[in-house]
């Protein structure tokens, strides 16, 4: 298992996994100390998940729980991200950006070509963008069509920003950022507001013309 | 939202809830310092989801998150139970019964007749046998069949005993202890390994004969 940030809908997961199952567990450093201040994940038996620090940069070959090799390698790369929700100060003051390696970003090979998953994302700076473009297929944070689509929606007063995304629409979106970036663009993470959800939405319609394809359940991905 | 311990199987489901959806949530004492030492709960934002100990012996009335009466009343009383699995020291040494309130059942009422829940139940002092013989229907931990399925099924080291739980059979066991008591007696908390879920199986002609029913999903239980 790779986490890729600290937030209730990355880690939450840990917690429906079957009792006594071997697994390597690896995170960014910020993510092991999130899981060390909630003892609830010492339901995670250390003697059967061992838990690895990941840094950016560094490669791992993946291996099954008997230590068999997957033939499948993953290297983290650092993303804008915030700190968790469950960590901001409780009277809901926006902490900002946060560029300190709580939120990670993944490039999966196996054979030769890469995928990138990249779940959340606040913000493409130069690097990172340049990072993206060695992926063939990307996965990328879809979380928002609008930045302020939640509040227009009535179902929520933060905007995409606020929460540490960054949104499909305008002149500083996804769609204008990372036009042309690699052979195949997918979105995932994708909010239930999001109008792309809808396959006869205007919306839907804009990303599909800009090369994206939307995530479903099931989905199968293959690498050339 | 009323918990009945802190294991995870009873409060991760406090993650899976809508952020800002407004109720507010009662438990024990012991259950809210597991909560305290767990930071992820901060995703219950307090304005939002006030937290109450809810001590044995005590009525709440509870109402809609608006404030309106439900016309249901609750009581919490104590059951033996044990420390939640991921408070247990990591060597994995039996910590033993615990008294000390973590686990509760709960009484409700509604007109006149109680229905008493009790999902885990590790022991029936006589005091706990007779205020469940108030009920006019009992949910009752029916986990494990025998104290020793899972070992015999080769899918963990653990008898019932050493998670908290009493068994269905044997002369000390649920069917023998309770026999007689409510008018309607249904088995929730049912492990994947107990043979009573199989609708053909000699233990569910057992526990029918006993007088017990097996939950299902979407059951419904009407009190006259």
């Amino acid at each position: 298992v790779v986490l890729t940030g600290g937030e209730v809908d990355t880690i939450a997961g840990l917690l429906s996994l079957r009792e006594s199952h071997a697994f390597t567990l690896y995170a960014a450093p910020p993510v092991l100390g999130v899981l060390r201040d909630n003892p609830i994940f010492n339901v995670l038996n250390p003697a059967l998940v061992p838990r690895r620090a990941m840094m950016p940069g560094e490669r791992v070959a993946l291996s099954d729980a008997a230590g068999e090799p997957l033939g499948l390698t993953v290297e983290a790369f650092a993303v804008p991200g915030k700190v968790p929700l469950f960590n901001e100060a409780p009277e809901g003051d926006d902490p900002g950006r946060s560029d300190e390696g709580e939120t990670i970003g993944l490039a999966l090979s196996a054979g030769g070509a890469e995928l990138a998953f990249v779940p959340g994302c606040a913000a493409l700076p130069p690097a990172l963008k340049q990072r993206l473009a060695r992926a063939h297929t990307l996965l990328f944070d879809g979380t928002l069509f609008r930045d302020d689509e939640m509040i227009r929606a009535g179902v929520g007063r933060k905007t995409g920003a606020r929460m540490g995304h960054m949104s499909l629409d305008g002149p500083a979106g996804t769609l204008a950022t990372l036009d042309g970036i690699a052979t195949r663009r997918i979105l995932i993470h994708v909010n239930n507001t999001n109008p792309v959800l809808l396959s006869d939405s205007p919306e839907r319609a804009v990303v599909e013309r800009a090369g994206w394809e939307v995530a479903e359940d099931g989905m199968e991905i293959v690498l050339p």
